[in-house]
């Protein structure tokens, strides 16, 4: 079994996009597997005071262009969204759910929830988009939408959001954990690549 | 000649210390000279309602291990001040003062006023500590100290960080603009050495 990258994200993170986009030929490189992790950016923020970016005075602006012209750079499909930020607890219960089952295929699901946000512009706030998301991932709908309404999913969630937050001190998105060493932001993975094939400096 | 990149730091700013350094390199592989513009950042904060990263609870200590990290990737010594931040105005003053008559001079003055803080540990709010540091860069000390009293520099340098935070939208340190194009933090200097290379993408 390979070592693992942790990688914690938020669906309505625009860099948290570009990051899943960017650890994956880092963690090919490294043989390493990418355990993905949903969590709520609002929770992190309420504790730190901070905000969705884009809703910075000056910083918005300028967090806009930067999402593009980064996207552009690294050749990452990305339109920003017209509606932003959306709380995105739907598509995070229903990865949880998956990934009880099949942790690849959770995966498969998150790639495509990523996408149906920051390239088809689609609201992945709303359940049934999110539900026909699942089945075009080869979930079965019926089971997908009853499970996202389950209370026990709906608490094994917070639980999770919880320990990332308080536990694992995740403030931002995306943020990758790699035997302890903390890497926050889609602009560190190449340090996390260097740190990987250094084994530190 | 040669054209230039405008470079936007506060003295009391570690990713602008470190963003100074990287940035010399890129502007001579480009031919670019590096036009150096001290600011308040607190006064970008105010409009922003940010603050400084080490007093974010969690962001916080990351941001601590994060300096620190980052100055070893790079080869940039680096010792964290352990009084955090300052405020630098009688440098910033004494930048400007200098840089009327001697732009280099007032690089190579702003350069050691870096160092005094980041690797000597040394009390930049200090005016006596600044005036020496002028001295050893060979500026007259009395003229120094009595220019950073001046009410005309006094004005001068408040006119200037109005300029920068409400027309040039400079909302964080380091920030750079090339020809129009902004680029925000220490970590975004690979990409405009890549835009200056392409001319864009």
């Amino acid at each position: 079994m390979s070592k693992t990258i942790d990688f914690y994200f938020d669906f309505s993170s625009p860099y948290a996009y570009l990051g899943s986009r960017l650890i994956e030929a880092v963690a090919a490189r490294h043989d390493r597997e990418v355990v993905w992790h949903p969590f709520m950016l609002g929770v992190a923020m309420q504790g730190e005071k901070t905000f969705p970016l884009t809703q910075y005075p000056l910083k918005g602006d300028y967090s806009r262009m930067d999402f593009e012209r980064t996207a552009r750079y690294h050749k990452i499909p990305f339109v920003m969204p017209a509606d932003f930020p959306k709380l995105t607890l739907g598509a995070s219960r229903g990865f949880l759910w998956i990934a009880r089952h099949d942790p690849a295929q959770a995966i498969a699901f998150a790639k495509k929830v990523f996408a149906a946000y920051f390239v088809s512009g689609k609201d992945i706030s709303d359940i049934e988009i999110v539900a026909e998301i699942a089945e075009e991932t080869g979930v079965d709908r019926a089971a997908f939408s009853a499970a996202i309404q389950d209370p026990e999913i709906k608490a094994a969630f917070k639980a999770s959001v919880e320990d990332t937050v308080f536990n694992r001190k995740v403030f931002g998105a995306p943020f990758f954990i790699v035997e302890g060493e903390r890497f926050w932001g889609a602009d560190r993975v190449g340090q996390l690549d260097e740190w990987l094939t250094r084994g530190g400096w």
